[in-house]
Protein backbone atom coordinates (compact mmCIF):
# COMPACT_ATOMS: atom_id res chain seq x y z
CA UNK A 1 0.00 0.00 0.00
CA UNK A 2 1.74 3.04 -1.06
CA UNK A 3 0.18 6.54 -0.68
CA UNK A 4 1.09 8.97 -3.56
CA UNK A 5 0.12 12.10 -1.71
CA UNK A 6 -1.43 13.35 1.46
CA UNK A 7 -3.73 16.80 2.33
CA UNK A 8 -5.38 17.99 5.04
CA UNK A 9 -8.68 20.19 5.24
CA UNK A 10 -11.43 20.76 7.90
CA UNK A 11 -10.52 17.62 10.05
CA UNK A 12 -10.22 15.25 7.41
CA UNK A 13 -6.69 13.73 6.25
CA UNK A 14 -7.24 12.14 2.70
CA UNK A 15 -4.32 9.68 1.33
CA UNK A 16 -4.89 8.52 -2.52
CA UNK A 17 -3.06 5.14 -2.65
CA UNK A 18 -1.62 2.55 -5.16
CA UNK A 19 -2.27 -1.02 -3.99
CA UNK A 20 0.14 -2.64 -5.54
CA UNK A 21 -0.80 -5.85 -7.75
CA UNK A 22 0.15 -9.41 -7.27
CA UNK A 23 -0.07 -11.97 -9.98
CA UNK A 24 -3.76 -12.43 -11.09
CA UNK A 25 -4.57 -9.36 -9.22
CA UNK A 26 -4.38 -5.47 -10.58
CA UNK A 27 -2.84 -2.71 -8.94
CA UNK A 28 -6.27 -0.73 -7.26
CA UNK A 29 -5.99 2.75 -7.13
CA UNK A 30 -7.76 4.16 -3.73
CA UNK A 31 -8.34 6.96 -1.42
CA UNK A 32 -8.32 6.49 2.61
CA UNK A 33 -9.70 9.42 4.87
CA UNK A 34 -9.18 9.40 8.57
CA UNK A 35 -9.64 12.04 11.35
CA UNK A 36 -6.72 14.62 10.99
CA UNK A 37 -4.26 14.04 13.50
CA UNK A 38 -5.71 10.56 14.41
CA UNK A 39 -3.49 7.39 15.13
CA UNK A 40 -4.53 3.69 15.57
CA UNK A 41 -7.07 1.85 14.78
CA UNK A 42 -10.43 2.67 14.48
CA UNK A 43 -13.64 1.36 12.45
CA UNK A 44 -13.80 1.74 8.51
CA UNK A 45 -16.00 1.81 6.00
CA UNK A 46 -16.02 0.77 3.06
CA UNK A 47 -17.48 2.81 0.00
CA UNK A 48 -18.55 1.18 -2.88
CA UNK A 49 -19.12 4.19 -5.64
CA UNK A 50 -21.97 3.70 -8.65
CA UNK A 51 -21.65 3.01 -12.29
CA UNK A 52 -19.58 5.37 -14.29
CA UNK A 53 -18.28 6.87 -10.94
CA UNK A 54 -15.12 6.66 -8.97
CA UNK A 55 -13.36 6.83 -5.67
CA UNK A 56 -13.48 10.45 -5.62
CA UNK A 57 -16.58 11.27 -7.12
CA UNK A 58 -18.35 14.28 -5.59
CA UNK A 59 -20.41 12.67 -3.84
CA UNK A 60 -18.15 9.86 -2.55
CA UNK A 61 -15.64 12.47 -1.24
CA UNK A 62 -19.07 14.15 0.15
CA UNK A 63 -19.90 10.98 2.24
CA UNK A 64 -16.67 10.13 3.27
CA UNK A 65 -15.84 13.10 4.97
CA UNK A 66 -19.24 12.97 6.58
CA UNK A 67 -18.30 9.44 8.01
CA UNK A 68 -15.01 10.54 9.41
CA UNK A 69 -15.80 14.25 10.99
CA UNK A 70 -19.36 13.21 12.41
CA UNK A 71 -18.72 9.34 12.92
CA UNK A 72 -15.04 9.41 13.28
CA UNK A 73 -14.32 6.68 11.07
CA UNK A 74 -11.71 5.59 8.71
CA UNK A 75 -12.99 5.26 5.39
CA UNK A 76 -11.54 3.51 2.10
CA UNK A 77 -12.76 3.24 -1.46
CA UNK A 78 -11.24 2.31 -4.76
CA UNK A 79 -11.84 2.75 -8.50
CA UNK A 80 -13.91 -0.50 -9.74
CA UNK A 81 -12.30 -2.23 -12.55
CA UNK A 82 -12.81 -0.08 -16.14
CA UNK A 83 -13.63 3.18 -13.65
CA UNK A 84 -11.37 6.23 -12.53
CA UNK A 85 -7.84 5.83 -12.70
CA UNK A 86 -8.38 2.04 -13.70
CA UNK A 87 -7.48 0.91 -17.58
CA UNK A 88 -9.93 0.26 -19.96
CA UNK A 89 -11.23 -3.01 -19.56
CA UNK A 90 -11.49 -4.57 -22.90
CA UNK A 91 -13.97 -7.95 -21.92
CA UNK A 92 -16.53 -5.50 -20.14
CA UNK A 93 -16.60 -3.20 -22.68
CA UNK A 94 -17.41 -6.46 -24.73
CA UNK A 95 -19.94 -7.31 -22.32
CA UNK A 96 -21.79 -3.92 -22.67
CA UNK A 97 -21.53 -3.34 -26.42
CA UNK A 98 -23.43 -7.18 -26.71
CA UNK A 99 -25.51 -6.02 -23.62
CA UNK A 100 -26.83 -2.82 -25.63
CA UNK A 101 -27.23 -5.57 -28.47
CA UNK A 102 -29.51 -7.27 -26.27
CA UNK A 103 -31.41 -4.46 -25.02
CA UNK A 104 -32.40 -3.24 -28.56
CA UNK A 105 -33.59 -7.00 -29.06
CA UNK A 106 -36.19 -6.50 -25.70
CA UNK A 107 -34.09 -8.02 -22.71
CA UNK A 108 -34.51 -5.65 -19.77
CA UNK A 109 -31.39 -3.33 -18.71
CA UNK A 110 -31.73 -4.15 -15.33
CA UNK A 111 -31.42 -7.95 -15.98
CA UNK A 112 -28.25 -7.32 -18.10
CA UNK A 113 -26.89 -4.84 -15.56
CA UNK A 114 -27.68 -7.49 -12.41
CA UNK A 115 -25.94 -10.56 -14.58
CA UNK A 116 -22.90 -7.90 -15.26
CA UNK A 117 -22.41 -7.02 -11.79
CA UNK A 118 -21.94 -10.57 -10.62
CA UNK A 119 -19.13 -11.20 -13.17
CA UNK A 120 -17.64 -7.94 -12.45
CA UNK A 121 -17.98 -8.82 -8.59
CA UNK A 122 -15.77 -11.85 -9.08
CA UNK A 123 -13.43 -9.42 -9.45
CA UNK A 124 -13.80 -7.02 -7.31
CA UNK A 125 -14.25 -9.21 -4.17
CA UNK A 126 -10.88 -10.34 -3.97
CA UNK A 127 -9.80 -6.89 -4.90
CA UNK A 128 -11.58 -5.71 -1.41
CA UNK A 129 -10.31 -7.73 0.18
CA UNK A 130 -7.08 -6.91 -0.16
CA UNK A 131 -7.84 -3.31 0.32
CA UNK A 132 -9.14 -4.69 3.48
CA UNK A 133 -6.00 -6.45 4.35
CA UNK A 134 -3.64 -3.51 3.22
CA UNK A 135 -5.69 -0.73 5.44
CA UNK A 136 -6.15 -3.38 8.27
CA UNK A 137 -2.32 -3.58 8.39
CA UNK A 138 -1.80 -0.48 8.48
CA UNK A 139 -4.33 0.96 10.66
CA UNK A 140 -4.42 -1.93 12.84
CA UNK A 141 -7.60 -4.31 12.93
CA UNK A 142 -11.47 -2.85 13.72
CA UNK A 143 -14.78 -3.30 12.81
CA UNK A 144 -15.65 -2.84 9.34
CA UNK A 145 -19.02 -1.52 7.42
CA UNK A 146 -19.95 -1.15 4.10
CA UNK A 147 -21.81 1.49 1.91
CA UNK A 148 -22.97 1.47 -1.23
CA UNK A 149 -25.36 1.80 -3.61
CA UNK A 150 -26.32 0.93 -7.77
CA UNK A 151 -22.82 -0.34 -8.72
CA UNK A 152 -22.20 -0.11 -5.52
CA UNK A 153 -24.93 -2.93 -4.24
CA UNK A 154 -24.43 -5.04 -6.74
CA UNK A 155 -20.39 -5.27 -5.88
CA UNK A 156 -21.25 -4.55 -2.45
CA UNK A 157 -23.74 -7.68 -2.15
CA UNK A 158 -21.64 -10.50 -2.85
CA UNK A 159 -18.26 -8.85 -1.31
CA UNK A 160 -20.35 -8.73 2.48
CA UNK A 161 -21.36 -12.06 2.27
CA UNK A 162 -17.87 -12.63 1.70
CA UNK A 163 -15.87 -11.37 3.89
CA UNK A 164 -16.95 -11.53 8.19
CA UNK A 165 -15.39 -8.35 8.85
CA UNK A 166 -17.95 -6.43 7.64
CA UNK A 167 -20.31 -6.16 10.48
CA UNK A 168 -22.98 -3.87 9.02
CA UNK A 169 -23.95 -2.60 5.64
CA UNK A 170 -25.92 -0.15 3.54
CA UNK A 171 -27.06 -1.20 0.16
CA UNK A 172 -29.32 -0.12 -2.00
CA UNK A 173 -30.61 1.14 -5.88
CA UNK A 174 -30.36 -2.34 -6.36
CA UNK A 175 -32.36 -5.59 -7.36
CA UNK A 176 -32.57 -9.83 -6.83
CA UNK A 177 -31.79 -10.53 -10.11
CA UNK A 178 -29.00 -11.82 -9.77
CA UNK A 179 -27.77 -11.60 -6.33
CA UNK A 180 -30.63 -13.25 -4.66
CA UNK A 181 -28.37 -15.94 -3.17
CA UNK A 182 -25.58 -14.26 -2.05
CA UNK A 183 -27.95 -11.90 -0.17
CA UNK A 184 -29.37 -14.98 1.71
CA UNK A 185 -26.09 -15.51 3.29
CA UNK A 186 -25.65 -12.54 4.89
CA UNK A 187 -26.31 -12.12 8.33
CA UNK A 188 -25.29 -8.42 9.38
CA UNK A 189 -27.55 -5.74 10.01
CA UNK A 190 -28.19 -4.12 6.68
CA UNK A 191 -30.03 -0.52 5.82
CA UNK A 192 -31.52 -1.02 2.25
CA UNK A 193 -32.75 2.38 0.39
CA UNK A 194 -35.15 2.41 -2.60
CA UNK A 195 -36.46 4.89 -5.09
CA UNK A 196 -40.02 3.74 -5.28
CA UNK A 197 -40.07 5.37 -9.05
CA UNK A 198 -36.72 4.34 -9.68
CA UNK A 199 -36.48 3.95 -13.62
CA UNK A 200 -33.17 1.24 -13.72
CA UNK A 201 -34.20 -1.08 -11.35
CA UNK A 202 -37.83 -2.60 -11.02
CA UNK A 203 -39.57 -2.17 -7.99
CA UNK A 204 -40.47 -5.80 -7.17
CA UNK A 205 -36.75 -6.57 -7.89
CA UNK A 206 -35.53 -4.02 -5.60
CA UNK A 207 -38.07 -5.69 -2.76
CA UNK A 208 -37.20 -8.66 -3.62
CA UNK A 209 -33.68 -8.35 -2.74
CA UNK A 210 -34.24 -6.76 0.59
CA UNK A 211 -36.88 -9.75 1.46
CA UNK A 212 -33.90 -12.09 -0.04
CA UNK A 213 -31.54 -10.84 2.88
CA UNK A 214 -30.24 -13.64 5.34
CA UNK A 215 -30.25 -10.82 8.28
CA UNK A 216 -32.39 -11.16 11.53
CA UNK A 217 -31.99 -7.00 11.55
CA UNK A 218 -32.84 -5.36 8.45
CA UNK A 219 -34.30 -2.07 7.40
CA UNK A 220 -35.68 -0.58 4.12
CA UNK A 221 -35.49 3.13 3.36
CA UNK A 222 -37.99 3.77 0.32
CA UNK A 223 -38.71 7.22 -1.02
CA UNK A 224 -40.67 8.97 -4.19
CA UNK A 225 -38.46 9.93 -6.68
CA UNK A 226 -36.23 8.39 -9.68
CA UNK A 227 -32.47 6.30 -9.72
CA UNK A 228 -30.77 9.71 -8.75
CA UNK A 229 -32.99 11.36 -6.65
CA UNK A 230 -32.02 10.01 -3.87
CA UNK A 231 -32.19 12.28 -0.62
CA UNK A 232 -29.34 13.80 1.00
CA UNK A 233 -30.54 13.33 4.42
CA UNK A 234 -30.05 9.57 3.86
CA UNK A 235 -26.65 10.39 4.92
CA UNK A 236 -27.64 11.18 8.31
CA UNK A 237 -29.62 7.73 8.81
CA UNK A 238 -26.36 6.05 7.50
CA UNK A 239 -23.95 8.12 10.01
CA UNK A 240 -26.67 7.06 12.91
CA UNK A 241 -26.70 3.03 11.51
CA UNK A 242 -23.03 2.38 11.13
CA UNK A 243 -22.29 3.82 14.26
CA UNK A 244 -24.76 1.59 16.18
CA UNK A 245 -23.17 -1.05 14.72
CA UNK A 246 -19.85 -0.39 14.67
CA UNK A 247 -18.23 2.27 17.15
CA UNK A 248 -17.52 2.16 20.58
CA UNK A 249 -19.78 5.00 20.85
CA UNK A 250 -22.64 3.49 19.50
CA UNK A 251 -26.06 4.10 20.68
CA UNK A 252 -28.10 0.82 23.04
CA UNK A 253 -29.91 -1.10 20.73
CA UNK A 254 -33.73 -0.16 20.15
CA UNK A 255 -36.06 -2.27 22.40
CA UNK A 256 -39.90 -3.36 21.06
CA UNK A 257 -42.59 -0.34 20.87
CA UNK A 258 -46.30 -1.08 21.21
CA UNK A 259 -48.35 0.60 18.54
CA UNK B 1 -62.95 22.56 26.11
CA UNK B 2 -62.88 21.42 29.64
CA UNK B 3 -59.19 20.62 31.31
CA UNK B 4 -59.85 18.34 33.87
CA UNK B 5 -56.74 18.54 35.72
CA UNK B 6 -53.17 19.75 35.00
CA UNK B 7 -49.86 17.85 35.95
CA UNK B 8 -46.22 18.98 35.18
CA UNK B 9 -43.28 17.15 35.28
CA UNK B 10 -39.71 16.70 32.94
CA UNK B 11 -40.54 19.73 31.94
CA UNK B 12 -44.24 18.58 30.12
CA UNK B 13 -47.32 19.53 31.21
CA UNK B 14 -50.54 17.13 30.54
CA UNK B 15 -53.60 18.79 30.69
CA UNK B 16 -56.69 16.07 30.32
CA UNK B 17 -59.86 17.50 29.10
CA UNK B 18 -63.32 16.62 28.22
CA UNK B 19 -64.74 18.70 24.55
CA UNK B 20 -68.21 18.68 25.19
CA UNK B 21 -70.59 16.81 22.67
CA UNK B 22 -72.62 18.34 20.09
CA UNK B 23 -75.71 17.45 18.98
CA UNK B 24 -74.56 14.60 16.88
CA UNK B 25 -71.15 14.14 18.44
CA UNK B 26 -70.55 12.83 21.73
CA UNK B 27 -68.13 14.44 24.30
CA UNK B 28 -64.49 13.55 23.78
CA UNK B 29 -61.99 12.80 26.17
CA UNK B 30 -58.44 13.87 25.36
CA UNK B 31 -54.80 15.04 26.98
CA UNK B 32 -53.24 17.95 25.69
CA UNK B 33 -49.28 18.31 26.46
CA UNK B 34 -47.64 21.31 25.99
CA UNK B 35 -44.38 22.68 26.92
CA UNK B 36 -44.00 23.31 30.79
CA UNK B 37 -44.40 26.78 31.17
CA UNK B 38 -45.21 27.45 27.53
CA UNK B 39 -47.56 29.59 26.25
CA UNK B 40 -48.84 31.01 23.24
CA UNK B 41 -49.20 28.79 19.30
CA UNK B 42 -46.86 26.09 18.62
CA UNK B 43 -47.02 23.26 16.03
CA UNK B 44 -49.49 20.77 16.87
CA UNK B 45 -49.10 16.73 16.54
CA UNK B 46 -52.19 15.36 17.04
CA UNK B 47 -51.57 11.25 17.94
CA UNK B 48 -53.79 8.40 16.89
CA UNK B 49 -53.94 5.40 19.35
CA UNK B 50 -53.73 1.78 18.16
CA UNK B 51 -56.64 -0.52 18.26
CA UNK B 52 -57.36 -1.82 21.99
CA UNK B 53 -55.14 1.16 23.39
CA UNK B 54 -56.44 4.53 24.46
CA UNK B 55 -55.09 8.18 24.75
CA UNK B 56 -52.70 7.42 27.66
CA UNK B 57 -51.32 4.26 26.93
CA UNK B 58 -47.68 3.90 28.26
CA UNK B 59 -46.49 4.31 24.44
CA UNK B 60 -48.30 7.21 23.28
CA UNK B 61 -47.60 9.23 26.69
CA UNK B 62 -43.87 8.50 25.59
CA UNK B 63 -44.29 9.37 22.12
CA UNK B 64 -46.16 12.60 23.33
CA UNK B 65 -43.52 13.49 26.03
CA UNK B 66 -40.52 13.13 23.39
CA UNK B 67 -42.51 15.51 20.53
CA UNK B 68 -42.92 18.10 23.83
CA UNK B 69 -39.35 18.08 25.09
CA UNK B 70 -37.34 17.05 21.96
CA UNK B 71 -39.42 19.28 18.82
CA UNK B 72 -41.11 21.85 21.10
CA UNK B 73 -44.36 20.46 19.93
CA UNK B 74 -47.88 20.70 21.58
CA UNK B 75 -49.44 16.92 21.28
CA UNK B 76 -52.90 16.01 22.09
CA UNK B 77 -54.51 13.00 21.87
CA UNK B 78 -58.13 11.71 22.16
CA UNK B 79 -59.96 7.90 22.75
CA UNK B 80 -61.00 6.99 19.60
CA UNK B 81 -65.12 5.47 19.64
CA UNK B 82 -65.12 2.05 22.49
CA UNK B 83 -61.98 2.75 23.73
CA UNK B 84 -60.19 4.11 26.90
CA UNK B 85 -62.84 6.43 28.68
CA UNK B 86 -65.65 6.04 25.81
CA UNK B 87 -68.58 4.35 26.68
CA UNK B 88 -68.73 0.71 24.97
CA UNK B 89 -69.84 1.20 21.15
CA UNK B 90 -72.86 -1.04 21.17
CA UNK B 91 -72.89 -0.82 17.03
CA UNK B 92 -69.36 -1.75 17.16
CA UNK B 93 -69.34 -4.11 19.19
CA UNK B 94 -71.97 -5.88 17.27
CA UNK B 95 -69.58 -5.67 13.63
CA UNK B 96 -66.81 -7.03 15.80
CA UNK B 97 -68.77 -10.16 16.79
CA UNK B 98 -69.71 -10.41 13.09
CA UNK B 99 -65.92 -9.85 11.90
CA UNK B 100 -65.38 -12.75 14.04
CA UNK B 101 -67.94 -15.20 12.37
CA UNK B 102 -66.78 -14.10 8.96
CA UNK B 103 -62.82 -14.77 9.78
CA UNK B 104 -64.31 -18.23 11.09
CA UNK B 105 -65.58 -18.27 7.43
CA UNK B 106 -62.59 -17.45 6.17
CA UNK B 107 -62.31 -14.27 5.39
CA UNK B 108 -58.99 -12.67 5.81
CA UNK B 109 -58.73 -10.07 8.90
CA UNK B 110 -57.20 -7.82 7.11
CA UNK B 111 -60.05 -6.47 4.99
CA UNK B 112 -62.39 -6.64 8.04
CA UNK B 113 -60.16 -4.94 9.79
CA UNK B 114 -60.02 -2.26 6.78
CA UNK B 115 -63.63 -1.95 6.52
CA UNK B 116 -64.59 -1.65 10.16
CA UNK B 117 -61.91 1.53 10.38
CA UNK B 118 -63.56 2.75 7.10
CA UNK B 119 -66.45 2.58 9.03
CA UNK B 120 -65.33 4.08 12.35
CA UNK B 121 -63.23 7.24 10.63
CA UNK B 122 -66.67 8.66 9.36
CA UNK B 123 -67.47 9.41 13.29
CA UNK B 124 -63.60 10.26 13.54
CA UNK B 125 -62.67 12.60 11.06
CA UNK B 126 -65.26 15.10 12.66
CA UNK B 127 -64.40 14.31 15.98
CA UNK B 128 -61.11 14.98 15.23
CA UNK B 129 -61.40 18.65 13.33
CA UNK B 130 -63.41 19.49 16.55
CA UNK B 131 -60.47 19.32 18.52
CA UNK B 132 -58.35 20.85 15.94
CA UNK B 133 -60.45 23.54 16.54
CA UNK B 134 -60.57 23.35 19.89
CA UNK B 135 -56.86 23.27 20.60
CA UNK B 136 -56.10 26.44 18.43
CA UNK B 137 -58.90 28.25 20.04
CA UNK B 138 -56.95 27.41 23.26
CA UNK B 139 -53.34 28.11 22.01
CA UNK B 140 -53.81 29.91 18.39
CA UNK B 141 -53.48 28.66 15.13
CA UNK B 142 -49.93 26.92 13.99
CA UNK B 143 -49.36 23.70 11.66
CA UNK B 144 -50.63 20.68 12.37
CA UNK B 145 -48.75 17.11 12.11
CA UNK B 146 -50.17 13.74 12.66
CA UNK B 147 -48.75 10.26 13.67
CA UNK B 148 -50.57 6.76 13.66
CA UNK B 149 -49.71 3.69 12.99
CA UNK B 150 -52.34 0.26 13.11
CA UNK B 151 -56.10 2.10 13.85
CA UNK B 152 -53.74 5.38 14.07
CA UNK B 153 -53.10 4.85 10.26
CA UNK B 154 -56.93 3.45 9.62
CA UNK B 155 -58.46 6.11 11.44
CA UNK B 156 -55.70 9.10 10.09
CA UNK B 157 -55.63 8.55 6.24
CA UNK B 158 -59.18 9.72 6.18
CA UNK B 159 -58.38 12.26 8.87
CA UNK B 160 -55.59 13.80 6.81
CA UNK B 161 -57.20 13.59 3.50
CA UNK B 162 -59.91 15.94 5.08
CA UNK B 163 -58.12 18.45 6.83
CA UNK B 164 -55.88 21.02 5.30
CA UNK B 165 -54.34 22.20 8.22
CA UNK B 166 -52.38 18.91 8.69
CA UNK B 167 -49.23 19.45 6.65
CA UNK B 168 -47.24 16.22 7.40
CA UNK B 169 -47.81 12.94 8.57
CA UNK B 170 -46.45 9.97 9.87
CA UNK B 171 -48.63 6.83 8.93
CA UNK B 172 -48.08 3.01 9.32
CA UNK B 173 -48.80 -0.70 10.03
CA UNK B 174 -51.55 -0.30 8.10
CA UNK B 175 -52.99 -1.24 4.46
CA UNK B 176 -54.99 -0.33 1.29
CA UNK B 177 -57.71 -2.53 1.23
CA UNK B 178 -60.44 0.33 2.05
CA UNK B 179 -58.14 3.39 2.28
CA UNK B 180 -56.56 3.96 -1.01
CA UNK B 181 -58.63 5.94 -2.70
CA UNK B 182 -58.63 8.43 0.59
CA UNK B 183 -54.63 8.07 0.13
CA UNK B 184 -54.90 9.22 -3.14
CA UNK B 185 -55.90 12.66 -1.81
CA UNK B 186 -53.07 13.17 0.92
CA UNK B 187 -50.71 15.46 -1.15
CA UNK B 188 -48.60 16.33 2.24
CA UNK B 189 -45.46 14.53 2.71
CA UNK B 190 -45.77 11.08 4.45
CA UNK B 191 -43.31 9.17 6.51
CA UNK B 192 -44.99 5.44 5.91
CA UNK B 193 -43.72 2.61 8.53
CA UNK B 194 -44.07 -1.09 7.72
CA UNK B 195 -42.96 -4.08 9.74
CA UNK B 196 -41.56 -6.57 6.91
CA UNK B 197 -43.34 -10.25 8.78
CA UNK B 198 -46.31 -7.91 9.85
CA UNK B 199 -48.63 -10.84 11.07
CA UNK B 200 -52.04 -8.77 11.18
CA UNK B 201 -51.40 -6.32 7.63
CA UNK B 202 -50.05 -8.56 4.28
CA UNK B 203 -47.37 -7.22 3.24
CA UNK B 204 -48.20 -6.01 -0.36
CA UNK B 205 -51.11 -4.30 0.69
CA UNK B 206 -48.76 -2.35 3.39
CA UNK B 207 -46.81 -1.31 -0.16
CA UNK B 208 -50.07 -0.95 -2.21
CA UNK B 209 -51.15 1.83 0.89
CA UNK B 210 -47.50 3.67 0.09
CA UNK B 211 -47.93 3.77 -3.73
CA UNK B 212 -51.62 5.14 -3.66
CA UNK B 213 -50.13 8.58 -1.15
CA UNK B 214 -51.04 10.94 -3.74
CA UNK B 215 -47.69 13.09 -1.62
CA UNK B 216 -44.61 13.98 -3.66
CA UNK B 217 -42.69 13.64 -1.07
CA UNK B 218 -43.48 10.20 0.62
CA UNK B 219 -41.16 7.96 2.53
CA UNK B 220 -41.15 4.16 3.65
CA UNK B 221 -39.41 2.47 6.60
CA UNK B 222 -39.52 -1.13 6.59
CA UNK B 223 -37.97 -3.16 9.03
CA UNK B 224 -38.22 -6.60 9.49
CA UNK B 225 -40.35 -8.57 12.43
CA UNK B 226 -44.16 -8.30 13.23
CA UNK B 227 -46.77 -5.91 13.72
CA UNK B 228 -45.55 -5.26 17.84
CA UNK B 229 -42.13 -4.99 16.63
CA UNK B 230 -41.60 -1.38 15.38
CA UNK B 231 -38.80 -0.17 17.14
CA UNK B 232 -38.53 2.78 19.07
CA UNK B 233 -35.52 4.58 17.33
CA UNK B 234 -38.41 5.01 14.38
CA UNK B 235 -39.47 8.04 17.22
CA UNK B 236 -36.27 9.59 16.39
CA UNK B 237 -37.26 9.58 12.46
CA UNK B 238 -40.91 10.65 13.52
CA UNK B 239 -39.20 13.74 15.21
CA UNK B 240 -36.62 14.83 12.43
CA UNK B 241 -39.30 14.50 9.57
CA UNK B 242 -42.25 16.69 12.10
CA UNK B 243 -39.72 19.31 12.84
CA UNK B 244 -38.53 19.56 9.08
CA UNK B 245 -41.92 20.23 8.05
CA UNK B 246 -43.79 21.74 11.16
CA UNK B 247 -41.23 23.61 12.98
CA UNK B 248 -39.85 26.71 12.00
CA UNK B 249 -36.69 25.54 13.96
CA UNK B 250 -37.08 23.33 10.53
CA UNK B 251 -33.79 22.13 9.06
CA UNK B 252 -33.43 22.61 5.03
CA UNK B 253 -35.42 20.66 2.53
CA UNK B 254 -33.26 18.06 1.06
CA UNK B 255 -31.69 18.06 -2.14
CA UNK B 256 -31.05 15.31 -4.53
CA UNK B 257 -27.97 13.32 -4.30
CA UNK B 258 -26.19 12.01 -7.48
CA UNK B 259 -25.64 7.59 -6.85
Amino acid sequence: MRFTSQTSSDGVTEQPFILDGTPGRDDLPGVLWTPEGATGPRPLILLGHGGDRHKQAPEIVARARRFVTEGGFAVVAVDAPGHGDRPVHERYNRIATQSQARMAAGEHPAQLMAEFHVLVAQQTVPEWRAVLDAVQHHLGPAPVGYWGVSLGCGLGVPFVAAEPRVRAAVFGLGGAHANADQAARISVPVQFLVQWDDERVPRDQSLALFDALGSAEKTLHAHSGGHGDLPQFETDDALLFLTKHLSPRGVDVPEADVS
